[in-house]
């Protein structure tokens, strides 16, 4: 891999969890072979990779070469298009990663650059580039969220006994890893059956890592006004969506009325025969900026998701025990398909050891 | 690796499924760099992996250095003992995998060696070498089949549709590499369910492999007469294990009479609660020189073969979709663990992609 790209991949990485609905961008420049500077996109609304390279310049950058994992913006959003920085640097030759994404502007940015007489190479360790932006390439186009399910089970497909009890099918490395995940993505959802059984704060301990909104589908609007997520609801940004709450309950505006004094932000989303249409919640949080969620599942949450097509991605953490149980809990539980043929196939995207335990990830491609 | 060794390890592979009881072994001569006899143990009574490297060697081999995977024999078996065959051929040094893990005569090839001037060293490759015997070192030193559980299952943990439905999980490759193991293992375990469900013949369809031992566990004797087992058993090794038939049965003897003729053996086992008490069938089967079970499943007979102890090794074709429902099949069912703590654990020993699926090998490391 070209070590430049490759450090500029990394760089980009550090601004996990702090640029959505942004994309994760990383840059460097090179001059005779010395990387005179280097960038990431870091928060949203701040500099660009770009000019954050450029403003950390340790000489000109007049004749240099510039390494950037996504194309340079040509159009004024919270900052000023960075392709006019690229030429009033003198930057000789640009190489670019990904593609931007959103059609309406793809390939401006490197027709200005070639207009302004700076050589561009593209698709440069493009897999690597790509590899970034899941999430953002998936909501500049779609507008919803890109949903990330993630489990830990046993080599027999269990995420808990049949007693319910779940604490801990994966090692401690791998839960660590869950924490990661929880500042890396934007959201985080979870079903009400979830909320009833194990209480659950949902918040991210990874050091340094902010927490996700909270996004309970709670189609009945039974979320208990003593759960820790309503407690800590003035703390942590926290979503229920519910069906029309007065269609179950005479008291249901009040109910929604006691939760919104709690801080907690209840979205009606018209219903699926005895569910939530699942479809129409992810426009709706699209709206509301929430680009990624992580989906801490529930087995019945789950199949409503994947039933409605809306997983893009499958992280597993698989423990190397055997727990049995034909009540035990399986990932994906609801009716299921009925015929193997009819199953969701998705494609093996990265394999790891953490420990005793296979982490897996696998991406939906067809959708 | 030591190339020598190696060899050695490959050539032994060549004896799977026709050896059983006996290890598999293979046997390399080495003479100045140049490999000058090779052999292996390929067929149960005949000779062994050093007397066919030594019946193939293209020159003398005095002087020269042998490589054999097992500590070679020094007792007479079905052969005479492979240690004077060593003497004789003036062999100046022997490089030894695996220890002989008959606690009896562990280490006495090794003395006779010694005690006649040749050079031993042991351990050569020892972790290579050990995997080629799992069964024979678990059958030789607990009289009862070493018992490998395969299932195929997708991400979800699931082995059929909440219809049944089980074709297929996995790839065709995978499925290839089913029909390998069926060469590879003396014998084939179902319980009655898989029989009523799938009325399969569980051969071998490996080109040149030959059939294993087909076992039903079937408490009540129920295994239709008109199944495929039944009607091939003239053709196919048959054994079918049940409590006693008269208890549940008038009938009982007669059945048993009836499946006898065409060709079934029927042993009786005691029972444990409702289900046969599979340890007793496994020391049975044992004196049957079964020494090594293919397990494919049904999870309540998978369950109450793990409950017991009596799984060492798990073989897992992971599928890349997603199945759903709460009454889809999953590979061990039964009354499960209530805690994951309780779970059985097992050590990961490989992993490998086949096509879109990643088969597991798994071991259990403490019985």
């Amino acid at each position: 891999m070209n070590e430049y790209m490759k450090r500029a991949v990394e760089l980009a990485k550090r601004g996990v969890g702090a640029v959505n609905p942004n994309p994760l961008v990383g840059c460097v420049i090179v001059k005779d072979g010395r990387m005179i500077g280097e960038g990431y996109h870091a928060k949203y609304g701040d500099l660009h990779a770009e000019r954050n390279a450029i403003k950390n310049l340790t000489e000109s950058a007049e004749g240099a070469e510039m390494y950037v994992t996504l194309e340079p913006c040509c159009h004024t959003g919270k900052q000023p298009p960075c392709v006019e920085a690229i030429v009033e640097q003198k930057i000789r030759k640009v190489y670019v990663g990904s593609d931007d994404p959103n059609e309406k502007v793809a390939g401006k940015g490197i027709t200005y650059l070639r207009e302004h007489g700076i050589e561009v190479e593209t698709h440069v360790e493009k897999e690597a580039c790509d590899a970034l932006n899941d999430v953002f390439f998936h909501y500049i186009t779609k507008k919803t969220p890109y949903v990330v399910m993630k489990y830990a089970m046993t080599m027999d497909g269990k995420i808990a006994a049949y007693t319910g009890e779940s604490k801990w099918i994966s090692g401690e490395r791998s839960r660590a890893r869950v924490q990661e995940m929880r500042n890396e993505l934007t959201g985080i959802m979870v079903g009400i059956g979830t909320v009833m059984k194990d209480d659950p704060l949902l918040t991210c301990r990874h050091p340094g890592g902010r927490n996700p909104v909270r996004i309970v589908c709670d189609t009945h609007l039974m979320t208990p006004m003593f759960s820790q997520l309503v407690k800590t609801a003035d703390k942590v940004r926290t979503v229920i969506a519910c069906g029309d709450p007065v269609m179950y309950d005479p008291e249901g505006e009040h109910h929604v009325e006691e939760l919104n004094n709690r801080g907690i932000e209840v979205v009606t989303v018209p219903l699926l025969g005895d569910h939530l249409d699942l479809s129409a919640l992810m426009i709706k949080l699209g709206t509301m900026e929430i680009d990624g969620i992580l989906l801490e599942g529930g087995g019945t949450l789950n199949w409503s998701m994947l039933a409605q097509d809306l997983v893009n991605e499958v992280r597993i953490f698989l423990a190397p025990k055997l727990m049995g149980g034909r009540d035990a809990k399986t990932p994906v539980e609801g009716t299921g398909f009925e015929h193997p043929d009819l199953a969701k196939k998705f494609t093996l995207v990265s394999e790891e050891r953490i420990d005793e335990d296979i982490y897996l990830r696998y991406k939906r491609r067809d959708i």
